[in-house]
């Protein structure tokens, strides 16, 4: 159910058009539901430190088996039980959880309600949730509501009415409700939000990001094509996450900035369309989700984003994650390039072309290109991420999309045993999120501008700049 | 003066919204004048053959005297006369003429309104203008009304009312208005083209193209900074055309497709404001172009086009061209790259990594990734474009831009001496410059759609798709 408002100013702004050609705000806006008396924000919320973090994983389809192996490597963690509808992927799972000697897990399979089994459990801390994006939101809500923090696999809410459910319910219970975004800790992201807080870049004033990847060889893979299903059925950028969080972070989104109002715009379906039809055989004349959707969001202090999705057409897999500043440029697709602020970079040492060790020769630091090549890799090595710094060999020996996955259940588990903020709120996933519903009401009423709503309903210029928690 | 409508579905798309939560359009409208009783579009328009065309150029500042210099190297031109505003300036493109062995030109210079005389003059086809952007339409109509062929530098509109008074103008006096946008000649564009036109992208479903040039080396040469206080004046993609005609030539724009409706957004003015504030020594508060801005544009047949300004900050100068196809992709910027249909790129012969020329490798054709180098050599070689190929060697030669001024003037004294229409027409024109205005509009108002006018007036879908024409 869509709850459309039309702001006020809108109605007004038809008659002010006509009648003076004036400049108008025309904007639709979706409900803000008011925050239960006595209810708080989860603005750095901090829980009591858990020394063992008992986890339970629910949906061991395509990435659940990578995060229990993973996590059977992260020191303080137990594997308690395991879920998944089929019972061959629920054993295999416990296969994994024996052969890195851990205690033998509780397994749960064989309904497609037994995953509230394993919540109803007094033993578990944390519920890790990897199943289709539909059953994301109800089973986090579920699992908070019996006591447990969750962690969600991305998009963690599919529509307006999940996200404020999970928000409502992460204030009311006081549990951490985390996304598991893993693309804002791959090396290149951590690294240039790094150099971003250093100030290399100047202001930034735009990202972009995207999910541009060819799915054809990972449609088969989805159980019961759900991810074609939901397709076939939405209009919209279903799968903004990827791209718009890095970006956020950078932008210190409701730490200082705010997303306003976003606009998207689609082409019509084509591949989708035909790959539905030839895998399913069957007609599907009103396929929905078009072949390559793009969204423009525009901040409070007046920077933009812009996010693209496009998992049908041939194109090699592009992120974009890109910055530009008022003083740097950050790219990194299809190759990495930066542009720094010549007054920040010159406080580098950095090895030149024949391996001595100089300053940075400023006449490189060309505005008309990217710096070079060792130049680059001198930024990269003084920049990487303290995060990143201290985990880089572990990461790259257990993998996982090149280690970012590890970091990513790495610092979730640093967090929880050390009682510190997590490093992504139930607010983030809010802003994350909230594209798979927006950008639709957008691109349905002929591409207006559409208000993103606070979802700290007031709080997001309480924290100064997004930080990553450490132990002092 | 803008003239702003509002359509009738907007207005009840408020009520709609509000009353049934239903789809609703809602687009802002601006006036389509009536095309006068007795007048005909310039719809593949062919003017009588000229044997020798005689041209008068006007603006000899940044862009006239290259021109000069090239026409005075393509056969069946005389340089008739020069106008500028300064002595020194027309006297310097004299001297060009001259070196080049050509009869002298008559000069003319002196006054603001000097330009006039040169358009009064009996023996002159062709009027070539690259003075500042406001100026251009003016001297344009003027021109056309005294019986003159115009070329003129981009953006060759910068407002509806401009470009309506060139539509109407040219169809009135029956001359060609052709806008000199270089960049829909460059070598790797006109590649692209050429390759989108034998299928080896399937369906091109969406385009990006860019301006995205730091200007700080060269804001001193525009004559008493015109563009810095154009900028400072007026919000949206002032200057689109280098981005877009690219796009809309390979998307059939007026040849069975048309742009629809665009939404435009942009940054806060930092660093132009500051540029400004610096160089001239006055505040400029009000300083209104975004540092970056992107426009959104979706086309009939449910295309999309997206379009970004950016000639302030940092970056690596970009004009993106990049095509998403249902079948391939091709990219410029910062790495040139292509993704073809196997099918239709199986017909090609091409040399493998050792120098053997055998079949193309389908296996090297994978959709996650680009075409090797040596596939990627052979496709520029074998879909190198007709006009490029007869002229590749002189206009390396001759030079401009890598060749592709020189290419754009050639193809218009060829198709002006031969009676054949001209590569781009007045509508072209049109749909390139029109951003200049209605980003501007979609930006005060909150990023709203806006339609694009059909500026064909009902003949968008006369021709079949979008050809360069030739001497049979």
């Amino acid at each position: 159910m869509r709850r459309i408002l039309v702001s006020a100013v809108y109605v007004a702004a038809v008659f002010l058009a006509v009648a003076c050609g004036g400049n108008t705000s025309m904007i639709i806006r979706t409900e803000v539901p008011e925050r239960p008396a006595g209810q708080e924000d989860m603005l750095q919320y901090a829980a009591p430190p858990i020394d063992t973090v008992r986890i339970g994983f629910i949906g061991l389809g395509m990435r659940g088996p990578g995060a229990v192996e993973r996590m059977c490597q992260i020191d303080g963690t137990r594997v308690v039980a395991l879920c998944d509808v089929e019972q061959d992927r629920a054993e295999a799972a416990a296969g994994i959880v024996t052969r890195f000697g851990r205690p033998d897990a509780a397994l749960y399979y064989g309904s497609e309600d037994v995953w509230k089994q394993l919540c109803d459990r007094d033993d578990i801390d944390l519920v890790y949730i990897a199943t289709h994006w539909t059953m994301h939101a109800e089973i986090a809500k579920y699992a908070m509501e019996h006591g447990k923090h969750v962690a969600i696999e991305v998009p963690a809410a599919m529509s307006l009415d999940e996200i404020w459910d999970l928000i409502n319910t992460s204030e009311r219970t006081r549990r951490h409700c985390m996304q598991l975004e893993n693309c804002v800790y791959d090396s290149f992201e951590l690294t240039a939000l790094n150099m971003a807080q250093h100030g290399l870049f100047g202001e930034v004033l735009h990202g972009e990001g995207a999910y541009i990847h060819n799915l054809d060889e990972f449609w088969d893979e989805y159980w019961h094509d759900w991810r074609l299903l939901y397709n076939r059925d939405h209009r919209g950028d279903v799968y903004p996450t990827h791209g718009l969080g890095p970006v956020c972070q950078v932008m210190n989104i409701h730490r200082g900035d705010k997303m306003n109002v976003l606009v998207a715009m689609d082409t019509k379906a084509v591949n989708g369309r035909e790959y539905y039809e030839e895998h399913r055989g069957e007609s599907a004349p009103d396929f929905q989700n078009g072949d390559h959707t793009m969204t423009m969001i525009r901040t409070e202090k007046g920077k933009t984003i812009m996010i693209q999705h496009d998992v049908v057409n041939p194109r090699p897999y592009n992120r974009l994650y890109q910055l530009t500043g008022t003083k740097g440029f950050a790219n990194k697709y299809p190759v990495e390039g930066f542009v720094v602020d010549p007054a920040a970079a010159g406080m580098l040492s950095v090895p030149d072309g024949n391996g001595k060790t100089g300053k940075v020769d400023i006449e490189n630091l060309s505005s008309h290109s990217f710096v070079p090549e060792n130049v680059k890799t001198a930024l990269m090595e003084k920049f990487m991420h303290p995060v990143q710094k201290e985990l880089e060999e572990t990461a790259k020996k257990v993998g996982g999309h090149g280690g970012m996955d590890y970091i990513m259940d790495y610092r979730l588990i640093y967090c929880l045993r050390n009682g510190l903020p997590l490093d992504m709120d139930v607010y983030d996933l809010a802003e994350w999120c909230c594209l798979t519903e927006l950008t639709g009401i957008s691109i349905e009423n002929g591409n207006a501008p559409v208000e993103v709503p606070d979802f700290t309903r007031g709080g997001w210029n309480k924290i100064d700049g997004y930080r990553h928690a450490f132990v002092e």
